[in-house]
């Protein structure tokens, strides 16, 4: 194995530690978050660092980087208390990726992907994207050790694509296309090894799917 | 689409609530950690809530719920400071399922894993893994919103296996079957799409991979 410290990371090439340490976590979920501004401009971002907080309630976690192409995204929630979630789909990944470049006005008409409003929330949805939720923020802290932007929201409304969602409750992100991304570039599709069952001790693993 | 409501989920079943919740955020990270108590007995429980919140200095974020099995880890992590995160591979994700039943001892033992020890760091590594990470206490809070303990380390050392990492930093995570994981229970390996070009108004995305 290939061996290397936090020293040697931080002072070997800055494009290097970027694209490494972004991926040591593994596979990260992928979100288009959808917001608008104060004066009624839609803006759209792709997110990596969107992660389940609590079922009961629903409530969702987003952490934002300080001084990034996301700012928008943050001032917006800040601004309007409201943004969506919107999974990204196999046929709309590039679409998606895009709508992190520097655009002046709303990415949705700039990369062509459609927005989709509806009346349960202000900020705009995407029409093609198979799991959307409408979020209602709930708190927002600064993390002391690099000023990254903790935003804490409430799951109000979620769609869902009706070939996606199985009688338990659980989704089939494999039949839903739902992409997944490693570091900041990186897309693949999910394929299912197995649902397992409840683990106890002494009690054999089993496969439900 | 079938639309639920917060109201609705929070009337519905708690098993279908659960189950749903959990999902929504998309494909999450899986990641093995490893701890030692203070009485020297080695801890392993899988973990979906760790995400990347900064490459200089590189930091990570773990998300613990309050009362559940993975009590032992949280106690043991700000008992001792240090903790090993460990991919988990297509080869053992269904040890690394079995982690998660409430054992008395240490899971290593209980499942079949190989614990690996290295001068580095106090916490044991999981040896079959693709990916090791030694992570250093930072912070520990207690989110209001509904007491989970949000996490934040320093990552001191990393071993990455030789096939996995590109001259650029980035890693392959199919190379290393690198597993990810839907919702409390459902296991996924990656299929790469593509990884793309940086994005810039006006100019086509590109394939780099």
């Amino acid at each position: 194995m290939k061996n290397f410290s936090k020293e040697s990371l931080l002072q070997g090439d800055a494009s290097f530690r970027r694209d490494f340490v972004n991926a040591l976590s593994g596979y990260k979920s992928l979100n288009l978050i959808g917001t608008i501004s104060k004066a009624g401009v839609n803006n759209l971002a792709p997110f990596s660092q969107v992660f389940h907080i609590g079922a009961s309630p629903p409530l969702v976690g987003v952490l934002f980087r300080p001084h990034t192409v996301e700012r928008h995204t943050l001032q917006n929630v800040l601004d309007t208390d409201e943004f969506t979630l919107n999974h990204v789909g196999k046929s709309f990944y590039e679409e998606a990726h895009q709508t992190a470049a520097r655009y002046e006005g709303s990415e949705f008409e700039a990369v062509g992907l459609k927005a989709l409003n509806r009346p349960e929330c202000l900020a705009p949805f995407v029409k093609i994207s198979p799991l959307q939720i409408a979020c209602k923020l709930i708190s927002s802290q600064t993390l002391e050790v690099n000023d990254t932007v903790l935003v804490i929201a409430s799951i109000e409304h979620v769609w869902v694509a009706e070939n996606g969602l199985r009688e338990d409750g659980s989704l089939d992100l494999e039949k839903m296309e739902t992409v997944t991304v490693s570091g900041l570039d990186e897309y693949y599709t999910g394929q299912r090894l197995g649902k397992l069952s409840y683990p106890k001790p002494g009690k054999d693993v089993e496969k439900l799917l």
